[in-house]
Order: structure tokens, then C-alpha cells, then sequence
């Protein structure tokens, strides 16, 4: 029973406030959860519990615990009883460079297992300004509604007035009408409304997504169109003074370093693509082509076509690199609002490359179009990339498409596709289910569908980086570069990971791949998705962010010691719990697999040339690694002692 | 991947309809399976296998293993990929007495596991005759849609003009629309269009419903309205003049016996009422109450008041016992149109006496109005009682009922309350989702949710009868009497059941009740679910319908030998795969349980004085009988390879 097992949390789901059970202020935390129960409109607050801070840090720690408590299998993803977890990560609102992640979270419409997502800017800081870590999502509305905050009071209002707008309108009009423009929003667009499985959700004017595993379709089944945020308090750190020393010392050290931190301030992750495209990387022509001949036309490195739409640039909060992009095109059938949010590295890859489409212009529409409509820009990419290679083999028709020539590099096609998912018009209906259940419908396309359990893969190519065989084919929350990207420390970058014990990779071998993958979810689990560290300060992002900041800063903000070794058995421990929400809810050790395009098809030119993904070396080290048994993929009993999760996940064993 | 495992079926998703195939003509069976892909609108039929014919025989087995093969855990009840399987039983059609059900399956709604359900009539036969054993659902129709099914051909036709009809409506607007008005329709109105959870499927004028585990909701989904099916086939048997005299032989039996099938003739299944009641078998008050004292008023029994509104009875396909009456309410509030479907006994405990409701007028309505929306009458009529229970103890207020005074045995609000669950209004909408989903939401109410796995309990206390405990707990749909009913065996007829060896139970005690579940729920699976005898007709049911009938009507249709023990065996082959399908779907031992008030509050009064529900007596030799582990829940290894299904089920152990 849902609930029944909340021994940590003791949620009341209804009832008033009761913040004075809190006795004691948690540093770098807000202290308090939002519980909003959207069917008959009750909202309550409670403390959130030092243990569950404690064994969960935050983010996606904190909602992996509620989700396994409250989500049985036989809730759909698609049901009031599925939970929607908003939580921020510890450090988010604090004044730790590049820490400003909030997470979404709830069982996936597009995977049907565990499902998260995150986003950065400012909406996550604000939830904390105005007194909460959490917000704790059950029922359905019986009309649009969205939760109004400001500063430790929440309402429930109609947003009638709002569906319908797009995820960039419906944030100016709440702005507009609540008669604050410093409101935080993050909301959805026609995508989520419509339950796209990939969409998204939005903040900041749709400039910021919670892209990945359908978080926005979520909040659409809900009716719940937006949550806007006011604070003004701050948050409470165990040591003000050393953190601002520190922050000082390392913002001086990261502007500095031009390798990594500098470039991405320059150029935007987008200044990688000609690597990753060099490298065989980044997938083109729906992962057919090991190479991208137009890639100047389209990259972010300097002298690449980017540089003609591009017309600014911005950070998230407290960050000093901004990796962010401004765009404007101007006139023509691709023009946009100006100054829109530019195009990220694996947006510009799924619209571009992998749709074999070298427009920049028509690449920035769509980008743009994705976020109005609110749609993760991977899923979105690769369901195009999906459905031209379907074109292409007469399995999607003219009569299908309304006329529109669906063949790989059409840039006109790209847009007009993109607009008709979101709204579900057309052809557009069947691929707003996303690329693996579409392809049950058109019959012969299943080999086209580029998907780890329904989740479309993340721009990286594992013939190209091994190690993202295992973090791709064994993430629970299917292939998602977010779950530990291993690119880097495979040899995309030339930076040391010290504490990682990670040097020296050989890039296309097998060779210790699997202990990698192992490496960066744990640490990716605990610095990223608990902590609210964006991937570019994950220790091994791209950044010379040291890893032994990252624990500093956390250790300055809670006063709690937060030696290596413990942190990384914090982030194993929420893996581990995803990954025992996916066996509850009937996944399988055969799940843990990656696309047979993937694994038999090797490149035939570029930096990868005759590379396969060599999952079947990889996973069986990796299983081992992980403690979980390779017939079943079930966590092990034994290791879920050793996490400390085993009274939580005890239903798995009994 | 849904479709990898059809090694058995072979059949072709899409393409041209391909029944050249078909060696050799199955007696007994039509010979075809019809598939019809939603989303695009494809059509196509395959050959029903020997194969599968023989180790499934028809109905649920046909179902199960189809379901099994191409529903996976991540798919939801609400989903295109959810398969919806009309099917019928192999007896279904020809002219073996009570034997013409049609099954519907799908991952249920309510449960979120294996779900089934059926009803009699003539909507299976005419399938048969149209040329079909089944026909197998899958995606979504963009708009509503009905499927024509006449001779043969199939064709997906339009039915945005009977979206928002009721079931007889639509039922009567389709066949005059067609010009035939003899045509077979099965529809849903408007609680399968609004998605109520437990929404049923109607056929006959909204006479007949397959009404368990909510796959009205699901045809609701797919914007699939009705089915109508005309066919002049017959269906050809090994030896027919054998079977024509055998018939004549049992029903000249049935028809003299006054115990069981005369008195069915005479009074329907409402006429054992009174005797259910006097022994603390049939809920009252939402199961807080032994006996309930106005019984008469409403019971079927002679005398009752049930006679008050009786004006006729029917019989379905083949029937020389004909339990169905008709009924009809002149004037007043709650007038019905003339000669509409009576009650059955399910429908008249769950809208009377569960409710306290002594109204055999409002009672009446009520059911006809469960009819017309397409709902459940037993979810229906516990939902109500809940809802009541709610309301007595302030869980549901004035406010949320919009002034209606939901006390216990408010007849007028139970009328009222049903119409508006159908339509979603009001606390309708909360109360559409059934018990366990409302108690999430009404905070305080889960002890007066009154189900197992989210199917409300059917209406034979298991308090009065022990083996009910086990059909209810341990049933993969949850808790369904349709699943093997042992109160026939337990001593509510005194007619000897020689083949089972289950005579002279004693009714209040555990002893041997494990047994008695575990046989006559193999024993209904195969004889009911499978070959399509009717609850009257199952050896064990109302009747002394012999088994040995049962048995030799099967080998006189199809030709084939079938003997006790086979039979039992491919019973158990069908309720194992039923239950593979929910432990692959997440499903644990720890659901196999009873509501608490069955287990812990103990009849006061009546005829069941003093007893509580013996689950944990009899739900361990229950679980050794199945062969299946008492920790988890799983069928072992070994039974799975004893029933020939360990290839089926592969993935549970691998």
C-alpha cells in the first residue's frame, strides 16, 4: 500500500501545517516538504526529517525514497496515484558555484519505470527562498490548475485561463497577472497537456527543461499547468564565511582554465559537437553514419555556423561559466521570438545530426519550438531521426505525413514534424508515444527505434565511449546521459580524476569500462542528482571543478563531514533504489540492453571506424561491480544491506 | 518486447488476412482470430493454431496466453500497447446447453494486473457465426470508432454519433443504422467513455455485461464504442447427432430438477438471496453487518418483494434454464423503461443490502442504470457503500456531495450516486477511480475500501464461506467470484460433486477449504473461462449440470478426448498463467490478502455468528497446493514446467 511504508517521511497527506514538529534547522536545507494533494485540492507541510536528509541528501535521493514508498506497480504512470516529486538538490539556493539543479521525478509514461529529470537556472533556488525543498505531487486536479508560492504559503488556482498557452506564454501571463515579474515558473505547453511521453518541463520564459522521461506529460494527466515560486528567504549555511572563501578561490580557477571551463564559457556546450562528431560520437543519420560531413555548418566550436544565429550568452544562478546560449533567427520560415534560449549540445545533435539536417536556422526553430511546446529535445530529435529512417523504407508514407517528404535532412520537415507531435496532429499522434511504442504500430519499424526501455538514447555514442554501454543499458531510468556520462573521463577531455582512480582509459577498449560507468553513476548520483551540482561541475564533467570542491562546499553548507568514500556509497544507495523501483514494477535483467543497431552494426568511417558497443564484455563486470544478480538484475540482498536499504526495499526479498 | 514471444500464434500484426494458411479445420471452432491495430486502423485475421486451441482450449486460456505474450510490465492499463481480447469459449456457438460466453481481457485499469471478464447472451455465438474465435485489439483509434465484423469481413467504421450514447442506445442506433436488426452488439456508454475504472462491457441492449475489472474502460480508451457482429456460419462439430442427443437427454434433466435448476428457472439467481442472507453470506451495510432484516423486501425468493417489479424472463443462446428476468418500474422516481434486464444476485446484494438499501424499486434503477452507463454492478454498488461509510463517518461531507444525504440505505442517493460516478460529477469523479484508488484520496477511509488488488469484493462473505478466502485473496484479478465460487461446494446446494471429491465440507470451519478453492478454481477456468459454460452450467454452480456433461459436450464438439484429470490440468495451466502475467507485473505475496474487515471484525449476528474470514489457516496449504513459494508468491520452476508452461513464462525465472 502506498503510504503504508513512509516511516521516514510521516507525511500527514492532509491536515494543516505543522512545521513545529521541526526541531532543529537543518543546514543548507529549506526544512520543510510541500504535500499537494491536486484531486480534492489539500495542501500541508511538513518538516522534512533529518534521517531522510541524512541517508537521502536531496533531489533525486530524496524523491527515489518517496517514489519506492508511495508508487506500487499497479499504479500507472498515467494515474492519480503516481506521485510527482519536485525536490531540489542541498546545495541549490546556496551560494556554491554551479549548484542550482532542481529534480522531477515520478514513475515514467514513456519507460514505465523509474523516471527523473532535471533542470538548472533559477525556478530551484526560489522553491528554497520561499521555504521548501520539496514539493510532493499525488491526485489529479479535476480542472487546469497551477500552485501559487510565496514565501512558505501555497495555493492551489485555476489556470484555465493558461492551457492552451505555450510553455513561454503561460510563464509571462502568470508573471503578468500574479503582478510580480521576479516569479519563478516552471510549467508545460501544449506537449505536456497534450501527454506527449517526452515532454518536458519548463522554466524560466521555457528557457530551462527538465527534459528526459516525460516528467511535463505527468504534470499534463495531473492538470497541473505550473507551479510559480516567490521567495525572499535565505538559506542557512554551517559556515558563510569559508564557503564565500572558497567560492572565491575556485570561480578564479575556473575562469582561468581554458581546456575546459573556459571554452564552455566561450562556446557553449555546443563547442563540443565537432569533437564528439570527430570522435564518432555524436549520432548521425539516426546512428547509421559513424561520421558528419556538414558538421561545421551547424557546431558551436569557433568558425562553426552556430555562430550565425548566436547573439548572446547566460549562466544559471551563482555560476561563473555560463555555458548558456542566446539566439535569435531572424526572418524567414525559421524566425524566432529574438534572444530565445540557444541550442545545448545534445539538442543541437538529436535536431541536427541525427536528422542528418545542417540548417542551423531550422535546428534553432525546432530547439525553440520544443521548449515552447515543452519536449525534451533528445526524445523529440530521435523520434524525427526515427520516423525519416521509416519514411526513408516506405513504412511511414506520403499519405501518412500529409505530403510532407519525411527524408533524412530535410530541414522543413524537422520543423513542421516537432510542431506536430507536440500537438498530436497527424502522424504526429502516433510518435507523441515516443519511439518504441510507435514502433508497435508501424510494423517493421522496431529496428529504427533507437530507445533503452523506451527512453530514447542520449547523444553519445557507445561504439564510441564503451563505458556508455553500461551507464545507457543499466541506468533504471533507461538511456540518459545525466545518469553518469562517462565521456569524459574515457578521454573526450584530458583532465585527471584523482580520487576516482579513473586515468589513463583506453577510449575503444572494453578495458575497465565497467568500473567507469560503476564510478560516474555513483558519483554523478550523489554530486549531481543529490547535491544540485549541474553536469558541467560534476567532477567529471566538463570543468576542472574539483571533486574535492564539490565535497568541500557541501561540507561547508550542511557542517556535515562528507568524506569521499561516503559519498559515493550515498550515490550508489540512490541508484540502487531506482534500480529496485524498476524491479518492483517488473523490470528485467533483459531490459539491460542496448538498441541492436548499437550492438551489431559497426561504424564504417570516422573516429570510431569498426566499433561496436561491446555491452556483452562490459555488462557482466559491471553487474558484478554493482552487487546485482545477472539472471534476475535484482539488486542483491547483500548489497542492499551494505546500502542500508534494505528495510526500505524489503519487499523485494520477502 | 510485446510480440518477440508469439512463437505460438504467428500471427501477422498487419497485412492481408492470410486464413489459406489454415490446414485443417478445427471442430468446434471457427477457425480465426481476428487483429485489429487501432492507431492506423489495420485489419487483418490469422488462423487460430492447433497448437494453441490445444493447450489453451478458447476464452481466458486463449486471452492468457496472448496477453502474456504482448503485454509487459511497463505498459499500462491505459495505454495503445495494452491488448484488448474479446474471445469466446470453444462450446460458445454451437448447441451444447448453457454454454455461450464471451470473455474480455486486458491488463485491468482497477488492478493494474491480469484482468478478465464475461457474460453470456448472444453476442459470443454470433462472433463464431461471423466467422471469428476472437478478436485482439491493439492501439488506439484516433477518434471513436466501432468495428463491423459481418460474414466475415471486419471494417473499422466511425462512431463519433453514438459517442456519448448509452449502451442501448447505441446498441439499438447502431443495428438500425445497419439495417439489421438482428445484428450482435457489445458497446460501452458513457462510464467506459469517461473511463470509470470499473466500467463494464454491455452487450443485448445493455442486458448482458462483462463486468469485472474494468475493460469497458479500456474499449473507452482505445475510442472503441461498440462491436457489431452479424453471421450466418454454424459452427461445425466432430458428431453432431451425438451431441444433439445428449443435449435433449440433460435438458430434460435440468428442467425436472427442483432443487437447483428449477428453482433457478423459476426465481433467477436473486431467488437465493434470502438463503445467502440467512447465512451471513451476502454483505450488508459495507460487511459491518451478519443479517440484514429486510431482505424480503427486495429478495428474489418466493415472496419476496423482488416480484413487485417482475415482468418476464429471458434465457441466453441455448439455454433451457433461462435465470434472466425482466423487469420493469412504472411511474415514480425511479421508473424504467418497460421490460428491461433484472437483477441477478450480484447485482441485487450489491445495490440492496451492501448499500442498505430495501428499495426494490430504487434498486432497480439502479441496476439499469449500472446497465445503461456500462458499470459494474458489484464495484458499483461497494463503491456506493464505501462512499456511504465515508459519509457516516464524516470523511465525505455535505459539501462534497452537493446536499445529497449519503447515509446507509439512502435509496434515493444511491440512484443519484451511481449516474453521477458513471459521469464523473461531483465526488463521482473521486468514486469513479473504485475503492482503493478513492481511499487513497479520502484520507481515513482505506478500512471501508472493501477489495482485494482493487477489485471490490464479490458478494459471498468469506467469513461465511472459508474456500472463499482463497478464491478471493489468490485470484489474479482480485477478488471475483467468477473465479471459482466454492459456496455451492461449502454447502449452499446439497448436490454431490462426485469427480472433485468435495463432498461433505463442513461450512464454518478451514478444513479442507484449501482444496475446495484450489479445485474449483481449475476446475471454473477450464470449464467456464475456457470452453464458455456458463457459472450455472460449471459443475460446482447452481445446478446439477454433471461434469461428465460438461466433459463429454467438449468431445462430442471437438473431437477431442478429454479427461477429468487432463481438464483439470489445463484449468491450472490457464489460472497459472494468469498469475505469471501479475508476477511479472510486480505483483507479491503480501497482495494476496483480504481487506481487514474481513479478516478481524467478526459477525455479530446471523447465520455466520462469531466467524471471521480464515485466511491464514487456509492461504498456506492454498499456496502448497499451487505449488507456489510462500515467500514470494511465484509459481515455482517446477510447476511451470509441469503445466508446459515453463516456456511460456520463461522470464520469471530467467
Amino acid at each position: 500500500m502506498p503510504g503504508a511504508n513512509l516511516q521516514i517521511l510521516r507525511v500527514p497527506l492532509h491536515g494543516s501545517c505543522v512545521v513545529s514538529r521541526m526541531v532543529q534547522r537543518l543546514f543548507g536545507y529549506a526544512g520543510k516538504i510541500l504535500n499537494v494533494e491536486l484531486t480534492r485540492g489539500r495542501i500541508s507541510a511538513s518538516p522534512l526529517s533529518r534521517e531522510l536528509a541524512e541517508t537521502f541528501i536531496g533531489g533525486v535521493g530524496i524523491a527515489s525514497r518517496i517514489l519506492y514508498d508511495t508508487v506500487p506497480p499497479w499504479v500507472g504512470a498515467f494515474d492519480p496515484l503516481n506521485h510527482l516529486v519536485f525536490a531540489t538538490g542541498v546545495l541549490t539556493g546556496t551560494r556554491v558555484p554551479c549548484a542550482g539543479r532542481h529534480f522531477v521525478a515520478a514513475k515514467s509514461p514513456l519507460t514505465g519505470y523509474f523516471g527523473d529529470s532535471n533542470a538548472g537556472g533559477f525556478w530551484g533556488a526560489e522553491l528554497k527562498f520561499a521555504g521548501f525543498d520539496a514539493i510532493f505531487f499525488s491526485g489529479r486536479a479535476p480542472k487546469p490548475v497551477y500552485l501559487s508560492i510565496s514565501d512558505g504559503e501555497a495555493r492551489i488556482e485555476d489556470a484555465s485561463a493558461y492551457w492552451g498557452m505555450n510553455a513561454r506564454e503561460a510563464d509571462r501571463a502568470i508573471r503578468k497577472d500574479l503582478g510580480d515579474r521576479n516569479i519563478k515558473v516552471a510549467d508545460i505547453g501544449v506537449a505536456g497537456e497534450n501527454l506527449v511521453r517526452f515532454a518536458s518541463v519548463m522554466s524560466e520564459d521555457a528557457g530551462r527543461a527538465a527534459g528526459r522521461c516525460g516528467m511535463g506529460a505527468v504534470m499534463g494527466f495531473k492538470n497541473l499547468k505550473a507551479i510559480a515560486v516567490r521567495g525572499h528567504n535565505s538559506i542557512p549555511v554551517a559556515d558563510d564565511e569559508a564557503l564565500k572563501e572558497k567560492a572565491t578561490e575556485l570561480v578564479k580557477m575556473l575562469n582561468e582554465d581554458e581546456r575546459t571551463t573556459g571554452y564552455t564559457s566561450k562556446y557553449g556546450t555546443a563547442g563540443y559537437y565537432s569533437s564528439c562528431v570527430e570522435l564518432g560520437d555524436s549520432p548521425v543519420r539516426n546512428w547509421t553514419r559513424g561520421y558528419f560531413e556538414d558538421e561545421e555548418k551547424i557546431t558551436g566550436a569557433p568558425g562553426g555556423g552556430y555562430q550565425e544565429i548566436l547573439t548572446g550568452r547566460r549562466a544559471c544562478i551563482y555560476c561563473p561559466i555560463g555555458c548558456r546560449r542566446v539566439v535569435t533567427v531572424e526572418g524567414g520560415p525559421y524566425a524566432t521570438e529574438p534572444r530565445v534560449e540557444g541550442l545545448e549540445y545534445e539538442s543541437l545533435a538529436a535536431l541536427g545530426g541525427d536528422c542528418f539536417v545542417s540548417d542551423i536556422k531550422a535546428i534553432a526553430k525546432a530547439n525553440d519550438l520544443c521548449n515552447l511546446h515543452g519536449m525534451d529535445t533528445i526524445s523529440a530529435g530521435a523520434t524525427v531521426a526515427f520516423a525519416m529512417e521509416c519514411f526513408e523504407n516506405g513504412i511511414i508514407t506520403k499519405e501518412d505525413t500529409n505530403g510532407i517528404d519525411l527524408r533524412f535532412g530535410n530541414a522543413e520537415a524537422l520543423v513542421m514534424l516537432v510542431d506536430k507531435i507536440a500537438r498530436r496532429e497527424g502522424i504526429g499522434r502516433i510518435l507523441a508515444e515516443g519511439t518504441r511504442r510507435a514502433a508497435h504500430v508501424l510494423s517493421g519499424a522496431e529496428r529504427y527505434a533507437i530507445h533503452v526501455k523506451g527512453l530514447e538514447v542520449a547523444m553519445h555514442d557507445p561504439r564510441a565511449f564503451p563505458a556508455m554501454c553500461a551507464t545507457y543499458a543499466a541506468s533504471p531510468v533507461g538511456a540518459d546521459h545525466m545518469e553518469g556520462e562517462t565521456t569524459f573521463v574515457e578521454g573526450l577531455l584530458h583532465v585527471p580524476y584523482p580520487l576516482l582512480e579513473l586515468d589513463g582509459l583506453d577510449r575503444l577498449t572494453a578495458k575497465r569500462k565497467a568500473e567507469a560507468a560503476f564510478k560516474v553513476q555513483n558519483l554523478w548520483h550523489v554530486i549531481g542528482n543529490c547535491m544540485g551540482y549541474c553536469l558541467i561541475a560534476c567532477a567529471t564533467g566538463a570543468t576542472v571543478y574539483p571533486l574535492e570542491y564539490n565535497l568541500a562546499f557541501f561540507e561547508l553548507a550542511t557542517g556535515r563531514k562528507m568524506p569521499f568514500r561516503e559519498a559515493m556509497r550515498i550515490g550508489e544507495r540512490v541508484f540502487n533504489l531506482k534500480k529496485a523501483f524498476n524491479v518492483r514494477h517488473g523490470a528485467t535483467r533483459a531490459e539491460d540492453t542496448l538498441p541492436e543497431r548499437l550492438l551489431k552494426e559497426p561504424h564504417t568511417e570516422g573516429g570510431s571506424k569498426g566499433q561496436v558497443a561491446m555491452l556483452g564484455e562490459i555488462l557482466p563486470e559491471y553487474y558484478e561491480l554493482r552487487g546485482w544478480d545477472p539472471k534476475t538484475g535484482k539488486p542483491t540482498k547483500r548489497k542492499l544491506e551494505e546500502l542500508e536499504l534494505f528495510d526500505v526495499a524489503r519487499d523485494l526479498w520477502e
